[in-house]
């Protein structure tokens, strides 16, 4: 039985991106943890405070190659690496028995097949796709305490599939008044890209500026599709279009969903309160719309729904901190649950 | 007959918010214009460059008390005040047989219902109504060349109508492919909403959020449906959800249409660029989705079209700056149309 | 004798402005505070998480009136209110023996004509200035710790006095090295000017722009002067010209001193790193300029020392979050103080 | 004798960064210059509105290799390289007889020392730089109207310079009131440091933060000292820093000068008002401070002028769009000396 009581030691590999970074700042802050090893690869050797002066008298720890002995000392290791990276990593860690939670794409999928489509990438461990499971506590949390495996779920579906669940997954009202296509439309800040040299990221490219990219081909598209299909226990035609906005965190999402049936405004707001009844993170936003600055910071995913003058669709919004409940802050919520600890530790 | 090689004498009522001054600037570098009265009510008597100091050294206008004595000697009259203001004055000038271009809401209607629904105000001057046409050159150029009283579209409806015009209004396709439910999502620059002190459009508000508003209110959305359906010749339910974004100028909107059937991707650009190849403005992006930066400043609207990886829905996106295409700029390509001149006189 | 272990009770006057509502975030997660009571005038009766949504599912709290009694039965009194507000409120408060931290400038000088020149009103309580103590806990701790009077300094003050206290207090290197005449030049987001509804403050007004302001005649001036001259020993001639940026958080404050005589540079960071030994807050960066954010959401203040290539200049750099160390961070900080609480208790 | 009267045919190299290309937009709008070929290396055979998309349906130019034969048909050459790249050019260009204007420092001092020191670069052709005119047409108008090879001057000094020259060049003034000891504070959009890669230009990097960068050793810095000695007639200490601000286009400038003796301030505005009576571009504000947004987008330098409340202060200002003022529009101006065309021609 798992010793609920004392800290735990953690490793970041990939510790120096925007998603690892925060991941860093909230386990630094995490009053059961010991954040003992952060990884890099052109960074070894370099202290956190000198790649992120933000850290000065905040932490000594500096930047470490990677070591599977020293990972085997850890109870839970942490992967913050770009798509593909995380595919050579992540079979050496299970096997030797970490427990592991990845931030990529790479093990979101249970069909190579998908993701070699979207990500275009040749999928090289293909048997570990069953172990994994897909990290959003709210809908999964029995199966992330006993896991071993953690495949933490992008930024853009946390968003939208959060906002679409309690609809999807509710056999009375789901089949009755969605109409198979759903059109998701997504705005994010620039952090949600990367700390990646890019000329399409610089300020004076993204700066009083929007634009839809990757439409209707991100690869976060058969992800939200997957899960909803899941929860709705259905084929669906899932469309995503994601927007880059002059903004640095944030994800909002706006979905319009022109009802197959009249229903009524406390059914919905029932709905959806009944199915977050126990979601310490999730807040319902029946009486104006959520903003990206009521959880910027923190581990928040706020829904708003809306039934316009004619009645004829509904509206759900949603928002995010892409790098928190987008990323980081989902991820210690998911170890929270892996270890025992109160869902919140560390989040609030 | 008119005389199209003179220069023409114009006033501007309402020219110190955000479209009266980018109206004035537009003027002022008009080949063929001469700006001869600016009109305002609290600041009358103050110079122009005093209240812009952007102007200074450019003009020594200075703001003059509403009088119809001297609107009687000018060619036409800008109006560029708040919905509500222009019903108080419009009647008057038209009465007086002077040419109006009016800015606000309070013409763009055939109903006066439908205006007082949407606006929560009474609508004093009804029978004016059916004299206003509805000012899109792109497709109501034959009646705004020969119009008295003209009603400058709205920055949303611009954007949005542009983008569907050509679908909706193509008999083969529109009824074909488009469902009756259209779901319509834009994110504005803040300065759509007016230079007014408002806590909501603060800097410290607006900055790193995100927020939709008047979520399937907002009083665009009966000038959007009844222009789309004028154009389809159907009944349409449309929903126009619009989003505020950090961002001082621009206009993006993004509409997701599950297909009723295939269509393929030649018919629909072919459809476009058929329906837009006299249009000055206009410009089609089937390559890549268009972005805010290439259009701010300018009078151009640019539409991206796309169809996505499973080939079941079209998306179409638009990109205006609000103050150009989305007011100022569209009433004096209105003006250059009325007066004779080219489209594009002093908009290039 | 303070009992240092049990938790204390604190009220917040003026809780809605952006100070304010920063306080109560950090009073909220402090570990040694209950948060008794939040005063305001006009939201009397609303709750905090109606006024900020940012709060739901965090405080139930509700604004209440100002009642004295209420105000006796809690361990300290913040007052968030403006400039002139504060006096309204300060005397009754000490008469009644409430221990008071007040944000306004009221209480900041020792002398009345001071502030009346540079407030423009009249300073209706002169005999409550001698009990007040200018609260920068990394100068005057030894009076702040047994204080009933607090007069939280400037956001620009708190920025530009640590930067040149360690030089101006040390008798060996302020008097030789350093000239008469100090220009202090400073960046400031929009928050700084509070959350009040003007023009000049609007999104559309502040994006894209950079303006000075109050050029020689802000009153943060005489309160840098006065604190400097203490510090010094001597009369020093200070200049202060802020700039506003569009940013929402942080202040950059860059002092450029031609130097009377040459001097190490040994002896400057030796100097700077000696003077704030024990400082939990200040962060000398003598390899590179700092950063706002590296600053935002902390307490920290940095500061940053460079010689130019002639050494004939010494150039100090300071960044800070204007609404923690600028104005709540350092309240709490100086309560921690004044409670007897570890200085950094609810500020890390 | 020149032709005034024709239009002229022009060459840009390095039309893709952010100087080259706001120059593009300026010549196609320029009524007597034919924009004749546009000259890139890695971009060669792309279309320029396909570089920048902003351009569809503006221009056709294609991007061109260098080729010596092709330039030596057009009236003047625009080089807009970065340091270093320009210094392999303009020997041949100069030598063939054809009209330079360099947008580089490679020819902007007479001493190659300096250059090198401070670009950290060897010059390789010291024997131009006696022709290379430093293009200030507010100051060196003279000049510039006979020169072959004209040096565009750098951003931040064009907003230095211009602020200060009128009261260095004064003898009755200068000497009297300005001690040796200069120090210019000044802060920059992101623009300025060119269409690159780079991780610190970022948006999310550059967004809600400011830093001062290159403390005390900026290129710029002889730029400015060897042009204000040159009005001055005698030798100064100057010191510049600048500060990167989350903005894409502009530079403010500061400078305080502690007063060697009391001026009036009738004296300060009236020499500030001789000294630019006949200047096109420049704008005294006496009244208020300059702001970025008066001046984007234009060609103006404004100036604002400040004495503080003790009068122990001369507070000077600029502001200037980087690149208009600050390298394309500066450039055109100065050609349009060198073609003997009106100095505003295409610049308002």
């Amino acid at each position: 039985m798992e010793n609920t009581t004392q800290n735990r030691s953690v490793a970041v590999i990939g510790a120096s991106g925007y998603s690892g970074i925060e991941l860093v700042k909230i386990l630094l802050n995490h009053p059961r943890i010991k954040l003992a090893h952060v990884i890099g690869s052109s960074t070894v050797g370099k202290r956190v405070d000198d790649i992120y002066p933000y850290f000065r008298g905040k932490t000594d720890l500096t930047m470490e190659p990677y070591q599977l002995e020293t990972l085997k000392r850890t109870d839970i290791v942490f992967l913050a690496l770009p798509h593909g990276e995380a595919l050579k990593r992540v079979p050496e860690l299970v096997d030797a028995g970490i427990r592991v939670i990845d931030f990529s794409g790479d093990f979101r999928f249970k069909s190579p097949e998908i993701y070699e489509k979207w990500y275009k990438l040749p999928h090289t461990a293909p048997n570990y796709l069953e172990k994994a499971v897909y990290g959003i506590p709210e809908l999964f949390g029995e199966e992330i305490r006993t896991c071993q495996l953690l495949a933490n779920p992008g930024c853009y579906p946390t968003g939208a599939i959060l906002a679409l669940a309690p609809l999807l997954a509710n056999p009375q009202i789901g089949q009755r008044v969605v109409h198979e296509s759903i059109a998701i439309t997504s705005m994010s800040g620039t952090s949600g890209a990367g700390r990646k040299e890019k000329l399409e990221l610089m300020f004076a490219e993204v700066n009083e500026s929007i634009k839809a990219y990757k439409v209707g081909h991100h690869q976060h598209t058969p992800e939200i599709k997957a899960t909803l299909e899941r929860l709705a226990g259905r084929t669906l035609d899932v469309l995503f279009i994601p927007h880059l906005i002059p903004m640095t965190r944030g994800i909002y999402t706006t979905i319009c969903l022109p009802l197959k049936e009249a229903v009524s405004w406390e059914t919905i707001v029932n709905g959806y309160r009944e199915f977050y009844r126990d979601a310490r993170f999730v807040r319902i936003f029946e009486d104006m719309p959520p903003e990206v600055k009521f959880v910027v910071g923190t581990n928040y995913c706020d829904i708003g729904l809306a039934i316009d003058e004619t009645q004829r669709f509904l509206i759900i919004t949603s928002a995010i901190d892409n790098l928190v409940k987008g990323a980081a802050g989902q991820a210690v919520q998911s170890m929270n649950l892996m270890f025992g600890f109160p869902e919140e530790e560390g989040l609030l």
